[in-house]
C-alpha cells in the first residue's frame, strides 16, 4: 500500500521528526498531494469542456480555495451562509448555497450579496420555497438568482426529473421576482458503487436527468442557463458531460478511504491524516492506544459498508509510510485503539510511549470537522504554514 | 414519551415561537433538564458517601462546570489540556486529565500548574510512562501529581487488576520523583447493559476492581490517597461504592438516547437537542428535509447497536413535545431525512417548510463536539444565554 515507492524503501526518520513539535491530535494536510488531486480534476473537466465550481464545504478554507478555484472570484459551491460569508470577505463573488433554502435565512443571503457585491445563488425545490424567494426578491429589490433542485437518483432532495409540472410550476413561481438561473443535481447513487462501468453509468444518469430537467424549463421558455452536476466519484468517472456547463465536486481535494473504497481516489492519493500520539500498549490484547479519538477523527465509519472496513482510520508513520494492515478498530471519545487487521498476519509494530502516527481518515469532510485548523505539509516534508478553518453555520 | 404531560395536552405555540429568532442548525440546551440531572446524580452520590468530580468532556463549558462542581474551585475532570487551561483560568484549580499523558504534554501540564497554582493531576499505566513523569518531576522541581489506571474490564486502558507485579513496579517508577496519588478506573462494560441488575454488577466490579488495586498499593507501602471511578451508568446504579473516594461522570448532565438505551437517564430527561428548520418535503417518500445533517447531530450512530435504533436521532416540536415515532432516518452533511421509524404506524406530520423541530441526540458529547456554543432555555421556555464550549485540544 506503499504506492511509489519500493516496499523496502527506508522510513524517513528527518520527515517524522519535523511533526514532533505539533501538539496531538491535530490534523495534516499535505499540499503537494492537494495540489495533485486538484490538477488532476481540473485536466479532467477541461477535456470535456465543462466549468468548475469546487465545493468548499470538505476544506472550509480560504487557502485551499484558492488553489482550488479557477479564479480568485470564484466560481465556488458552499454548503454554510458562514462560509459564504467568509469567502465573500476573502474576495469571492459567485458563491452557490447548495443547501435548500429556508425563507428565514433570506435576509441573511441578501446582506451578503449586498455587503460584498456577491453573486450568491440559492437552491430550493418547492414551490413553496419559490414563492418564498419570489416574495422576498421582490420586497427587496433584489431578484435573487435560484437553481432548481432536481433529484438524480432518489437520495435527498431533488424535483422527480419526470414530474415536468412540478418543475415548471416551481420555475414559474421563481419568475415572479426572483432570477431562475438553472437547475442542480448531486448524483447520491455514486457512493454506493466501486466498479468504473456502473460510475461512469450514474454519471451519465446525472447528467442525463440534468439535461432532461433544464430542457422541460427551456421549451416551456423559461430560463435555465446553468446545468449545474456534482459529486466526487461522478465527476471523476464522467465519460461526456454535454449539456451541463458546471460541475461541483469537493471531497476529491483531499480524498479518503471512503472514496478510495468507492475508486475516485487511491490511498496514495489521501491528502489529509491526523496526527496522533502514542500513549499505552495492551500487549495482552494487541493494541496500542493513541490520543486520537473520535473526538479527533470523527464518528463517522462510512467504510463500514464497502468491501475493506477501515474501522476509524488506516494507520501511517509519522512520515505517512503504511504500517501493514494496522488500523484504529476502535475509538473512544479522546482514546483510539490500533490493531492489525483481523485475519492479517501482519504483527503489531513495537510503537513506545510517545511516538508520532497518523492516521488516514474514513471521510474527510467529517474529520475535517472535528479541527479547527490544517498544519500543511509542504514538499520537503516538514509543516509549514496553519491554514484555519471556517467551522459552523 | 412525552413524560409527565398528557399526550393530549396541546403543543405550546409561544414556545416553539421563542427559537424562532435562532439561525439554524443550532444547539439548546434545557436548563431545567440539567440542573435535575445534575441534582439527581449530587443526590445519589450524597446518599453514598462519595465525593464528585464531575467530568467536564461532555460539557466543555464553564457556565455549566459552574452547576455541577461542589465549589468553584472544583474538583473536576478534563479530557483534553485545553480544557484544563480554560477551566483553570476561569477558576478550578484542582483537575484531573483523564487520558493516559504523553510525555510530549508535560510541559504545557507543568505550565498550567504553575500559571494557575492548579492541582492539575494525569493518569498512567505503564512504567515508561511513570519514569518520564518521574524525571520530568525532578528536572522541574515539581512532584506531578499521578493515578495509576486500573483496566476495569477490557475495554480500553489501563492496568490489569490482578497484576499486582505491574501495578507495583508503575507504582515505584511514578515514586521516583513524581507523587502518586491513587489509582483511576473507567466502567467500559456498563455502556454494553440494559438492566439494572447487571449495571448495578459492573457498578460494583468497577468498585472492586478499584478497591482492590488499591491494596495492592497501601500493602506494598506506597501511597494511595484516591480511589476513582467512573462512567454515567455505573455511577447512576452503584449500590454502594465503599472504598472509593470519588466518582467522575460526565454525559448524564445532558443524557442522551445512548443513555436512556443504557437505562442512566429517560427520554425525558434529556436537556441537550440540535433546532432544526424544515427545509423540503418528498411525500413520494414519506420524507421531511431539514437543516441538520450530521454536522449538527454528528456521525454518532450509537443507539444502532441498541434494542431502538433511534436513527441520528429522536424528533420533537420546537417546544420539546415529542412527534409519533418520528427519527432522523439520515443524514448527509447538512440534510438530515426525517421519516417515521419503520414498521410504525404513526402519521407523517405535515410540517411546513419553514417550521423548527427539535433534534434529540445519540450521544450528547459528540453532538455538543459540532457545534461552539449553547443556546440555553430558561425556565420560561424562552432561549436566553449563550455560552460557549471549549473544543479543540
Amino acid at each position: 500500500m506503499s504506492g511509489t515507492e519500493p516496499e523496502a524503501a527506508p522510513r524517513s526518520p528527518e520527515r517524522a521528526s519535523s511533526l514532533l513539535g505539533l501538539p496531538t491530535p491535530c490534523l495534516l494536510l499535505d499540499e503537494g498531494r492537494l495540489r495533485a488531486n486538484l490538477a488532476r480534476m481540473r485536466h479532467h473537466l477541461d477535456g470535456l469542456g465543462v466549468a468548475f465550481r469546487p465545493h468548499l464545504k470538505t476544506a472550509k478554507s480560504i487557502d485551499v480555495a484558492r488553489l482550488a478555484m479557477t479564479g480568485p472570484s470564484g466560481p465556488a459551491t458552499v454548503s454554510t451562509l458562514r462560509e459564504a460569508e467568509s469567502f465573500a470577505e476573502a474576495g469571492v463573488r459567485d458563491l452557490t448555497y447548495a443547501v435548500g433554502i429556508a425563507p428565514g435565512k433570506l435576509d441573511r443571503v441578501g446582506a451578503i450579496r449586498r455587503r460584498w457585491q456577491a453573486d450568491l445563488s440559492v437552491i430550493l425545490d418547492s414551490v413553496e420555497q419559490a414563492r418564498a424567494v419570489a416574495a422576498w426578491s421582490r420586497a427587496s429589490g433584489d431578484p435573487l438568482p435560484v437553481l432548481i433542485e432536481v433529484d438524480a437518483d432518489g437520495h435527498r432532495s431533488g424535483v422527480s426529473p419526470g414530474d415536468a409540472a412540478h418543475l415548471l410550476a416551481i420555475g414559474r413561481s421563481v419568475g415572479e421576482g426572483a432570477a431562475l438561473r438553472g437547475v442542480l443535481l448531486h448524483s447520491g447513487d455514486s457512493y454506493g458503487l466501486n466498479d468504473p462501468e456502473a460510475l461512469a453509468g450514474a454519471a451519465e444518469a446525472e447528467r442525463a436527468a440534468a439535461v432532461a430537467a433544464a430542457a422541460i424549463l427551456r421549451e416551456a421558455g423559461l430560463p435555465c442557463p446553468v446545468v449545474s452536476v456534482g459529486s466526487t466519484p461522478s465527476a471523476r468517472y464522467a465519460r461526456s458531460l454535454t449539456g451541463v456547463t458546471e460541475v461541483r465536486a469537493g471531497v476529491f481535494m483531499f480524498g479518503d478511504l471512503f472514496q478510495a473504497g468507492v475508486g475516485s481516489c487511491t490511498v496514495d492519493d489521501i491528502a489529509l491524516s491526523v496526527l496522533a500520539t502514542v500513549i499505552g500498549r495492551r500487549r495482552d490484547k494487541g493494541w496500542i492506544i493513541t490520543d486520537a479519538g473520535w473526538m479527533a477523527l470523527s464518528r463517522d465509519r462510512g467504510t463500514a459498508r464497502q468491501a475493506v472496513d477501515q474501522g476509524y482510520g488506516v494507520v501511517c508513520d509519522g512520515s505517512g509510510d503504511f504500517y501493514d494492515d494496522l488500523i484504529v478498530i476502535e475509538a473512544n471519545q479522546e482514546h483510539g485503539i490500533l490493531a492489525v487487521r483481523a485475519g492479517s498476519g501482519a504483527a503489531l509494530p513495537d510503537l513506545p510511549i510517545g511516538a508520532q502516527v497518523r492516521i488516514l481518515p474514513n471521510h474527510a469532510c467529517a474529520t475535517g470537522a472535528q479541527h479547527d485548523r490544517y498544519h500543511v505539509i509542504g514538499a520537503d516534508g516538514r509543516v509549514g504554514a496553519v491554514w484555519p478553518r471556517i467551522n459552523g453555520w
